[in-house]
């Protein structure tokens, strides 16, 4: 039996003597509100604490009425009931193997849960080492079905096991969406891996879309192919970390969260390559180049949409529609863990366009110095916000009304 | 007669209909001074106020003594003597074509000031428009020798009307800096204008190397080419507003205030072909991509070392030599106005390398909320920084020792 205490335990040392100043809490919460202005336009804004106490928050999904699901990256699944967290744990959730870089990641609803009462998770896996070593992971799928009373997760079941078995530590993230036509987009992570992202026949580096049991789709673009593991929509990715549909072309867009200098946002469109590690603007931590190439360009490669030089560390995005900011409507909203893995430079970015393209981008929060995982409109059209912090908290972005001059 | 007040209230005019909210000075500088925690390494800073009052200031120079000459964009030399601003303007300086977008920009005195007095500047330069229009400035380069009261420049001369006269507003903005080996390095804008920073006969979008009596140098690497503007010594430049020499391979340095999202920095060599505006990651303010190209690269043009997207408009630049912040040595430090023209963005980035490459960006300042116009080691080994507000200030840093955990 895999001993995933040991696991932990030596992750953990490892960790903590590969740690980075970034990865303290050098920056409370305080109580709040806060009122702050922002620009192009003008709007003034109030935030507001929903919920603390949240330990290192990866991914929210609200029910229909409002609760909200929160996923605590060391395994956790947390009901913020009638706008309180609940102390107890929503049960139910499979052993995850958690550490800094890896855990129970985002969790979403089925589009007809309030029929079904499925909730869909992604989560790191612990293994045993084919040759014996410490660290064996991969990055999986599960699915439960949420009680009436939302206390348990019941028929917990493992959809899709990724073949990103790895020994490295680092290089995880799953984001999941559901697409309009109810199929399951899944990103799988790169797991660090000099070459996979590239390599057709595995699920490393690659966007994955499934039906709503962890099947590929049978309409996946590499069906048939027997090079191709069949879930793969799109390859070459480094850590999709945030993936929301446009809310007029319904193409989906998709925040790539890069090394230093080399977060992307895409288009992500079947069969296409999006280049990781062959391309890249960034550069790894040592200062070198990340990509294997000297130029941020290469044929038959997709350029990104937007770049983000230096990085932002770009989380969980979404696109506004609601009627609480009218005049951020369509924007794009990412939540932002950090700039150049500086502590208190998290905030959230918004993206404004217009037809030709980019217009505008503009740092939300980043007075308030922490790193932010997720950002979400809510059902009420205000936008919420989760921080990933051991002291993880859920926020609300209001508009507050200024007169007129 | 050029008539200079009517061309100055007309600009004004038209570009109060342009304006931004980014215009505004949104954040009054407080009375300081101030602390602030940085970090990667640790480092704990003091920021004070050494004179205010100064109206957007472009350039400043160091006198051996440590008074400081400040550039006003509006025309008027200053002097900051004993550490307290001298209520009265250095005289001298010629006729300025001043407004939002242009006038007095970079001050530096020649290698030999102590036996010379002699102080160059760059400024805009209005003339009479060959079809009768109403705008028709050009950039030049003046000196003059700085009298021994230091309370005027007298024997004032133009050393070099450049050939960009251009009837568009803005796209100004000229940076100076004397070679080691007493070459004077003079950066001649882009004025906006779509094809000139890629023609060898026009002076708009070049990097110019000058004798110091502002005659080109005679081993310039164009010289003889009949093509070519003696003073080239590189092409394809937008707007250069910062310069520096790397302290260890004695290489030019330049930052590039390009459209929005195109911002580079670059080390510029002689014949060298820096893309703008067939190459860059920009977009202009249409949201168009601002290139003619839709990728950021082509065979034969230079890639830059560093990129900021979105744009942090990058002004003067420095690397850090002194003794005051020893793990910063080395460091590039320059000013940025502002990201994105949202009010309040104004910061010092300091980027660090390693022998491989950039390791990390940092923003100081940023809670100032302050454009920084200017950012120089000052004889004391100091960091000075310049705001560029109406009520601009010069600020030092400082080190802060922090007790030992």
């Amino acid at each position: 039996m895999f001993k995933l205490s040991r696991l932990v335990l030596l992750a953990g040392l490892s960790l903590s003597m590969l740690a980075v100043p970034a990865q303290a809490q050098v920056f409370p919460l305080g109580d709040g509100p806060w009122e702050f202005d922002t620009y192009s336009p003008p709007q003034r804004i109030k935030v507001s604490v929903i919920a603390r106490g949240i330990e290192h928050p990866w991914g929210m999904a609200f029910l229909p009425d409002g609760d909200v699901l929160v996923a605590e990256r060391k395994g956790a699944l947390r009901l913020i009931r009638d706008g309180v967290l609940d102390p107890q744990i929503v049960s139910g959730t499979p052993q995850i193997a958690f550490a800094q870089w890896g855990g129970l990641m985002d969790v979403v609803l089925h589009p007809q849960f309030a029929d079904n009462g499925l909730v869909y998770f992604t989560y790191t896996k612990a293994g045993e080492h084919p040759e014996g070593g410490e660290y064996w992971t991969t990055t999986a799928l599960g699915r439960g079905r949420l009680n009436e009373a939302r206390t348990a997760l019941e028929n917990v079941e493992e959809l899709l096991e990724t073949n990103g078995w790895s020994d490295v530590i680092g290089g995880h993230g799953s984001r999941l969406r559901f697409a309009p036509d109810g199929k399951l987009f899944m990103s799988s992570p790169f797991r660090r891996h000099p070459e996979a992202p590239q390599q057709p026949g595995s699920h490393i580096g690659k966007l994955l879309r499934l039906n709503d049991d962890g099947s590929p789709a049978a309409d996946n673009p590499f069906i048939g192919n027997p090079d191709y593991m069949p879930e793969i929509w799109s390859v070459g990715h480094r850590a999709i970390e945030g993936m929301a549909y446009h809310p007029r072309t319904g193409e989906l867009w998709a925040a790539e969260h890069g090394p230093q200098g080399g977060d992307e946002v895409n288009i992500v469109q079947p069969t296409q390559n999006y280049g990781w590690p062959l391309v890249s603007f960034g550069r790894d931590y040592s200062g070198r180049p990340a990509a294997a190439l000297e130029k941020p360009y290469l044929e038959g490669m997709v350029q990104p949409l937007l770049v983000w030089v230096p990085s932002i560390a770009p989380s969980g995005m979404m696109f506004y529609t609601g009627e609480a900011f009218p005049r951020w409507q369509n924007d794009l909203f990412l939540g932002g863990l950090m700039t150049g893995r500086i502590p208190g430079t998290g905030h959230v970015e918004r993206v404004s366009f217009n037809v030709f393209g980019e217009i505008k981008r503009e740092r939300l929060l980043n007075d308030l110095k922490q790193r932010i995982r997720d950002v979400q409109q809510g059902p009420d059209g205000l936008i919420y916000v989760l921080t990933e912090e051991v002291d993880g908290a859920l926020l609300v972005i209001e508009p507050v009304a200024v007169p007129a001059q």
